[in-house]
């Protein structure tokens, strides 16, 4: 992990870093203990590590909670290349947007082959991460959301990796067979966001999505609203701080 | 509106009173502001004003938002004669729920009757409450909540008057035609509680009945469990403090 740029604002240090072709950023309090509780991020599809949503709420997690928030670019997103199959599919989905045709088909199989690769990403980005004496093999560790794409990548990576303690996942993405398997294997409490007027997802595979969850403890909350992403008062500190602690208060 | 007693203990001052042929209850910070929120509380079918799940919540909306909470017992409930309705609705609600049978049908005729003489008890309550001088027509008013029988009676109460500016609602309820019309009335914010697996509700149904809300902001919130009720960790204060402030500080 190698970390190439580094600026601090409103007490939250932001440091960007590549490992491997990933390229990533961290935000962590500009004081704090160490050891906080470390929160993955996934942003939605077409977008990147960055988003102003996702930083906003990385901010947020780190200056009221005190965690260290990471966050990597997608594969064929943000400041990574773009092959091929990925121009092919971004074009296929605006056409299929732009017509108001179905986007599940192709967004599916773009999205499993999205996951399929970020899935070892995040691992070995979390291991690099765990690395870092600040960080530390014992800070508790949650996947704290991402729609659409960061959902489709949360929820395999969240059942295959066993440090990852809780998880917010959200609604607004086609869910394809291999999607619903994985949400089977997830064990740990999960938070699910859903957007109740979605257009571009069907609301009863996405009910049906929160309903496959294995684990013992989920909750689901559902707005009103389309795929936009859920209303400002949605606040996922509540969730974490329930099962990560703060930073120095574990929970 | 006739004080009949008065204790005092953790800081919240507990009133039973009647009016007329209702009995209720209204709890208050020891000390604290006048004019503060009001927050009308319903009981769920066969339990009354003050059982412990609802007056834990009361004293926890006194001491951590200073609100005052009020809950009146529902017809033939509580310390309120049956009639011999009453007495026949019960004892086919046991012997359905004892023979593992629907208790639809029933259930919606009982809770449908109840709620048409409940809601102008409610309304000549909040118009005996206002005349208080503690409390006064200024202070801001919300339904908080009341699964089952609390919402069959709070969705017609909330869409019949408007000094009801926030609601919350529950889905352990058998939902009926009159239910639905009453819900599409509501148009201020709800949050809508729904137990994912109670066994005496058909999940699509309550499904249905948070969808037919009105209103322009409505969040579900919808855990793993049984009728028994939400989980601890669901608090109603975020909710209502966004809508009415608190005491002292308006929203």
């Amino acid at each position: 992990m190698r970390f190439t740029a580094e600026t601090t604002s409103d007490g939250v240090v932001e440091r960007d870093f590549t490992l491997g072709d990933v390229t990533g950023v961290l935000w962590a309090p500009a004081s704090g203990p160490d050891h906080a509780p470390l929160v993955l991020m996934g942003h939605g599809g077409g977008l990147h590590k960055k988003t102003p949503g996702l930083a906003a709420r990385a901010r947020h997690l780190a200056t009221t909670c005190g965690y260290t928030v990471a966050a990597i670019d997608a594969p064929g997103h943000g400041d990574r290349p773009r092959t091929a199959e990925d121009e092919r599919a971004r074009a296929e989905l605006r056409q299929a947007m732009a017509a108001g045709d179905p986007i599940g088909p192709v967004s599916a199989r773009y999205g499993a082959s999205l996951a399929k690769q970020a899935v070892p990403e995040w691992r070995a980005t979390l291991d690099a991460l765990q690395d870092l004496p600040e960080i530390g093999a014992d800070a508790p560790v949650a996947y704290g959301g991402g729609i659409t794409l960061g959902t489709a990548i949360g929820i395999p990576l969240t059942a295959a990796d066993p440090r990852i303690t809780a998880a917010i996942f959200g609604g607004g993405f086609v869910v394809y067979d291999a999607l619903l398997d994985a949400a089977r294997r997830v064990t740990v409490p999960v938070l699910f966001m859903l957007q109740w007027d979605d257009e571009h997802v069907d609301r009863q595979a996405a009910l049906g999505l929160f309903d496959a969850i294995g684990s013992k403890e989920k909750t689901m909350h559902a707005n009103l609203g389309g795929h936009g992403g859920a209303p400002a008062f949605e606040d996922p500190a509540p969730f974490l701080t329930r099962h990560l602690g703060t930073a120095g208060a574990p929970a």
